[in-house]
């Protein structure tokens, strides 16, 4: 395996240079934090990633979870890690302080959250899952909800997951057939099937508590008729002793990756004795989960660009070893081989993961910054800044899930045909990458939470909040001579999406719904590239005002490296709008026209 | 597991309809066939495939082949399948009638090949793999050699492989050190190691026969120094009895997908034992290599595009059936769900599918006729031939290749969580098609295979030739009035094209081949795209004619399928051009400048 999965050095340039972390603590909220005690939370992160989660990623892998006899063995290093994780403060970094959180900005916790996600994304998975359905619990739920379930899952002794999937309902929600009948004694008796449900269930914790989505009888219909309920395992009876909640698994699935995380289908309620516990009022479950989404969204960009970075630094490692070839400039056979990075092509690609990762990981901790902000602020502001989160979510979740495969892609293609063999890792992370565009709302989904939905609400406040930001980028970038022109071409495809974004909004008027979200994944990859390229231009901001102080040999290195992976995105990946423009532009409605028995033969 | 893997409908299209295989047969060394005789050749491939390769196709997999104290153990089903294929004539199908082989077109018999490995691709690289070694044997060796080796090849008894890659040079056989020491018997004492040999030592075979290539001590350094040898795992003593020769299998790779097949590490005259018999003359080992690299090349490509294939109709299979979600402009809740196939979104990733794999099927059969028509015609015409083959074969290995990562990707996502899911086979698909833009040359080599050698030699008179033949299919095409405007939008591509390797052999004679070829993974790329639109405006042609003529139901979802198919191709992929093309004019050479120290951090 290599040494490396992720560049300490890139997030605190990140979070320090670029989005400036520190100024945080001047709001109350953060004061109890400063740089001294970030730098020791990463360096932390850092040393239970390289200690814990990286050495047993492979065999997490190799060895995944057995189901039998009802049960769902995991590896052992799950109890462990939920342990530490609780143990540490892990899982309860970004919580309030009134449930013995660390208060710990968005911005840090994420950075944190990279480290373990490039170490292990499997291992990773169960403390992540876990702190999203507590903070459903903390944010919605009751006082004796919060009380029952929150402390022991924040400790890692409860698992936590999130249960909407069905056979019959995926990115169809509203199609949900779970029941939730109300009894006398105020819980609800639950009944149904679930699957796909991440660390549904295992022998790493103690108790799994689902945080799950089902109908009351009577309610309205579709999503409006969804309500969220906690329904654990084990429940407690009145003596404090647990009793099994009637949650059967029925089985696990064989996944191409992400194996060392147990996927379970479950039967809830078979023998009538699954009980639930309503969170916050019936029929709003939708909503909170939907309060909750920009978070796991977030999360699942975020574990992409990890996963590429890891498989980046391991094709990285590979290729500065290795020798292969010689220059195209000098062929002499007699002449020792170069090492394989010497090649302009291998260069590229390299770029090209590095321009991915990075500028992923800006994308993803610009909207952590706005998810801090929005904590800190009021009125307004506020509303700005949950109006650029919303409108980047989608983005953020989605880039670097679909760019991670081809990223990983060419991690392999850096090892050649070693890449495609189990004794080189990039062949597990191209893998467990797969997953992405698929969990949390598929690609089709997020374009259409784009265009449909977050783009043209309140008559497009949020489209030109974003443009304005990106014009704010542009303006400062302008200071400096190097990035005119880079500033004036991101201006250009700014305009470009701009028109674009009319122009589909027309065909809406003119021609309907259905046409208009036609190519709504389409218009999420231009946005993507616009939003990309607005982090690299923020970021060249940062390595110019560097490059102009006095740097030794190594941060030369950094920053040239920076500068080099902000202009290939310019120049390689940027021009990419291009196409997808001329195709928005068309008229041809072609997917919508097809019908499904031309597709016979 | 899917009802289908391929369309049959779709391949009698091609060299029927489009590639018109029944002229062929006007020449004498095709007159033996007739539109009768291939009918029932693609009959009884579609019957093989269909009852012996695709029913293991799974189970190859989950199966993989074992090393157990020296040998390696493959599915019993190897043994079956190369009897069959030997008996059946389909290892030599397209060999002479001196060899007893059928002399097929090679338009017919890629059509066989596309089923086979749309079936099942490790399954079938073990006769394709015996036909291209026998290829070399008869092309190239002695009457003794092919005396002793071909029939034994094409009957299926023995295996052949192609013997290259060694630790130290895999893109680089100039560094290859597998040494052949001339005996006084004739034969050479063949010292070395091998790696990534696929199908390099099995049970399903009474003998392996490596077409390996190695080096006489004394010759010329680099590639000019490689000879090739007929190296048998069992020699043949003077009383006919089998020898052990010496060649030791001292592994076998755990692979990601093509886990059907063993690829082998081999270590050969450990006991200096070996013996190898040349090939043609000495020295001129790659010279005979590259002689089958086209084939081999556009082998590799037809794979990628039959894996595809496969996916395809997996994907498409499951979204007509499976209901999802309602349709944009009805979403009462108490309404059916849709199947998945009425989502626009859903039409437009099978329309990639499928634009892709039909795409691919017809630029392959494109230059199997351009091979077919090299063996009849002589002096220029032939040249005209060959030189079009030797053109277009990177982009037939690479198209289909990379565009097939993107393409099962796609599969999977129509499957949305049972895609990551080894319930379906898509997964293994997506598994599966990683090998290929690695083996036989990488993509990074294929693209300076086309811009550094194809385009530029004999001074761009291959070149030449593809634009004179692509502005043929434009003038064709102009005669229907619908074509028009993608008869021009083709016609404005390939002026960019030419216009851009103009600008790029510019480049070269300013700057140096170092920068010229720093981006000919990217020029490929742009010029796939134009091959691409071409075959597909080829087949929009015939496309119109059949849609003028008087049409059953079902060939009217055939050929609408076709029509908005190419129509998805000129309208999404196309335009993907001009983004290549913004990079490709840029002045900008950061990969060459780029520093591997930048790297660091």
């Amino acid at each position: 395996m290599a040494k490396k999965f992720i560049s300490m050095r890139n997030l605190k340039f990140l979070i320090y240079e670029v989005f400036d972390v520190v100024a945080l603590t001047k709001h109350p909220y953060y004061s109890q934090h400063n740089r001294k005690m970030f730098d020791m939370v990463l360096d932390a992160a850092m040393k239970l990633s390289v200690k814990l989660l990286y050495p047993v990623f492979e065999e997490m892998d190799r060895k995944p979870p057995e189901f039998d006899a009802g049960s769902v063995k995991v590896h052992p290093l799950v109890r462990e890690l939920m342990k530490q994780y609780g143990e540490g403060g892990w899982i309860s970094s970004t919580f309030p302080e009134e449930f013995d959180g660390e208060q710990l900005p968005l911005l840090v916790a994420n950075c944190c959250n990279m480290m373990f996600s490039a170490a292990n994304y499997s291992g990773a998975a169960y403390p992540g899952l876990t702190a999203g359905a507590a903070r459903l619990i903390t944010n919605f739920g009751s006082p004796e909800l919060i009380d029952k379930y929150v402390a022991k899952m924040l400790s890692g002794q409860w698992q936590g997951t999130m249960a909407l999937t069905e056979p019959q309902a995926g990115s169809s929600l509203s199609d949900i057939t779970t029941t939730a009948e109300p009894s006398d004694d105020g819980h609800y008796i639950i009944k149904g099937q679930k699957i796909f449900i991440s660390a549904g269930d295992h022998d790493g914790a103690d108790n799994v508590i689902h945080l799950m989505l089902a109908k009351i009888p009577g309610g309205p219909a579709g999503v409006k008729g969804i309500s969220l309920f906690v329904v654990p395992k084990y429940r407690v009876d009145d003596k404090g002793k647990p009793v099994h909640n009637d949650i059967a698994v029925s089985q696990i699935y064989h996944k191409m990756g992400y194996r060392g995380c147990p996927i379970t289908e479950l039967a809830i309620g078979e023998k009538d004795d699954c009980r639930g516990y309503l969170v916050g009022e019936a029929h709003k479950g939708l909503f909170y989960m939907f309060q909750m989404m920009n978070e796991e969204r977030i999360g699942v960009g975020l574990a992409a660009a990890s996963i590429a970075s890891a498989a980046y630094y391991a094709a990285l490692e590979y290729v500065l070893e290795r020798p292969q070839g010689r220059l195209i400039s000098s062929k002499d056979p007699l002449s020792l081989q170069v090492p394989i990075v010497a090649h302009a092509d291998v260069k590229r690609m390299l770029l090209f993961q590095r321009s991915m990762v990075e500028g992923s990981f800006a994308l993803l901790l610009q909207c952590s910054r706005y998810e801090d902000m929005s904590k800190l602020t009021q009125g307004e502001e506020k509303e700005a800044y949950t109006l650029l989160l919303d409108i980047l979510t989608p983005v953020a979740k989605t880039y670097p899930s679909e760019m991670g495969i081809l990223s990983t892609s060419q991690s392999i293609q850096c090892f050649g045909g070693y890449g495609y063999c189990e004794d080189f890792p990039v062949e597990q992370h191209f893998r467990d990458m797969r997953i992405h565009p698929i969990h949390e709302g598929t690609t089709g989904i997020q374009g259409m939470d784009l265009l449909g939905r977050k783009v043209i609400m309140k008559d497009g406040k949020a489209f030109k909040l974003f443009g304005k930001t990106v014009r704010e980028t542009i303006t400062a970038a302008k200071q400096h001579e190097a990035l005119n022109p880079y500033a004036a071409q991101l201006a250009g495809e700014l305009v470009s999406l701009e028109n674009i974004t009319l122009h589909l909004i027309g065909v809406a008027g003119e021609k309907g719904p259905a046409v208009f979200l036609a190519d709504a994944t389409l218009y999420l990859e231009l946005f993507s590239y616009l939003a990309i390229g607005w982090q690299w231009l923020l970021q060249a901001i940062s390595v110019q005002k560097a490059l102009k102080g006095k740097l030794s040999k190594s941060e030369t290195n950094f920053y040239q490296g920076k500068w080099f992976t902000f202009r290939y995105f310019f120049e390689y990946e940027l021009p990419k709008a291009q196409g997808v423009i001329q195709r928005l532009k068309s008229q041809d409605a072609l997917t919508v026209d097809m019908q499904p028995e031309f597709f016979n033969d």
